[in-house]
């Protein structure tokens, strides 16, 4: 079972309105709302994926009952915290003209110390084969909590996968975590650096692995068995958001299925799932027809 | 006791931004959400005028739970309806900037025939002296809603006060009930007319007297005993949402003690109370001594 971490879970409403004007009223012609957060993404992938999912996080409030109804609706399996604080929501304005979205992100809910403790007291370590981590951290959990999670992963030999960037990245990878993150998020932990080289010194750290998504340059993966690059597919129109997480999603998959898989066939997988979640307008949401046409078509080579 | 009809409750939700740009990602950095509707607009000032008040609705779903608990802890007493739909939300974003504000305004719950029977059924008559109906009304329900409203509280022998513009004015008029409008609503239910010759034919048609806004103009009131014009006080900057429902709120308070007041005191009242709105940043606040100093200073004429 892949577990998904995603310490801020959200309420994401989408509203759609004719044009955005500043300092206009407007008429929302629709509402849509779902649980969200990057890890709810991965699970939403994985389980479209065919992989048995369960989805970890904290939920509190009215809010959160919105989004643990959500994810049940969803069919997704949840183990949810409560917490004192209410569960954040995001609101995306989406114009019907161009279909361009605003978003307004309100803050996490505090998580306090408690309260933290109580989420890795209930980690059902014993069912999960993989633990993919990813979005940001709510107030009042440590900078490191994606690292220390890896950490306790591992004395239960259940390897992690950590979607991050900055000081989290390094932490992920010196814990021994499979870390994931685009080139921005690379540079914004190692400075200016080559992706395939960046990719190997998080190696060096400690890190199991490292897939690093280059955007029309395709992806980068290192193990300490070498560095491959995997090609974009064809050019891809639609929404960006979530094709990370698919990219995500895969490498869990693989992980719980051989802590040491061939990467140059994960890579294969993950630049597939990431170009059809592309192609749907919902992040979360993959078109599973072009995910396997496109498959055997992404060119791999070792550097 | 006055009864304030909000028949299309909201939670008002108001994100604070440091300045919205179309097509942006915003951190919200405040996140402030109360009861809304011009009913509850009405409650709020009457109650901070000293007035005993019912909040009469319907709430549905959890959003609906967030309106009733926020309208108890302003300790406003309220009997609400509950529906099978959800309570809308409306989202006002706020620029740091210069504090203009961008409005999204969900569409609200459809309200069936059984729970519209439902809120005439609960009705306290016994306990009501006026009843005040304001803002629009949620799919479902009649054009003629608050003209239906008025007819069954006379039947009682509870007089009602009606906001509302177009059809729904001159059907609140011709059923008997003291009408409040403001002179474009006023015209969009007329035709092009003089604010006083307008007030006068809604008297005409019915109505026991009739509460016209006209902007900076001041105000105007017709009965079958005259017609009134308040000039507006001193120059009032501010936000002027809310200041028409402290109008109503005044007219209620007045209707209440007496089925025939001097209108041309409730329009000093109600020139004052409208600006000591306007004073205050949130629409069903009302500022208590600016309320008191400008009372005495209306200067109103008969026409």
């Amino acid at each position: 079972m892949i577990g998904t971490v995603t310490l801020n879970l959200a309420l994401d409403v989408t509203y759609a309105v004719d044009e955005l004007v500043v300092g206009g009223s407007h008429r929302v012609t629709e509402v849509r709302q779902r649980a969200g957060g990057k890890g709810v993404n991965v699970a939403r992938v994985a389980a479209t994926l065919g992989h048995p999912v369960l989805a970890l996080g904290f939920v509190g409030g009215l809010t959160g009952e919105l989004v643990a109804g959500e994810l049940f609706d969803a069919g997704l399996t949840a183990l949810l915290t409560p917490i004192a604080g209410e569960t954040r929501r995001t609101v995306a304005v989406v114009n019907g003209s161009d279909g361009d979205a605003t978003i307004f992100n309100e803050p996490g809910p505090t998580v306090s110390d408690d309260e933290w403790r109580a989420f890795h007291d209930r980690m059902p370590w014993g069912r999960l084969e993989v633990l993919a981590c990813s979005g940001s951290l709510p107030p009042g959990l440590p900078a490191d909590a994606y690292a220390e999670i890896a950490v306790r992963a591992r004395h239960h030999d259940v390897l992690s996968v950590v979607d991050a960037g900055g000081e989290a990245l390094l932490a992920a990878a010196r814990a021994g975590a499979v870390v994931r993150a685009n080139a921005a998020e690379l540079r914004e932990a190692l400075g200016e650096v080559d992706v395939p080289d960046g990719a190997r010194h998080l190696v060096g750290l400690g890190a199991t692995a490292a897939v690093i998504t280059d955007g029309a340059r395709g992806m980068v993966a290192a193990s300490n068995k070498g560095v491959w690059r995997a090609d974009p597919v064809e050019q891809v129109a639609g929404n960006p958001t979530g094709a990370g997480d698919a990219c995500t999603a895969v490498v869990a998959a693989a992980v719980a299925r051989s802590a040491e898989p061939d990467w140059s066939e994960v890579l294969a997988r993950a630049v597939a799932a990431s170009a059809a979640a592309v192609l749907t307008p919902v992040a979360g949401d993959l078109d599973l027809a072009a995910y396997r046409r496109w498959q055997p078509q992404v060119a791999v080579r070792e550097l």
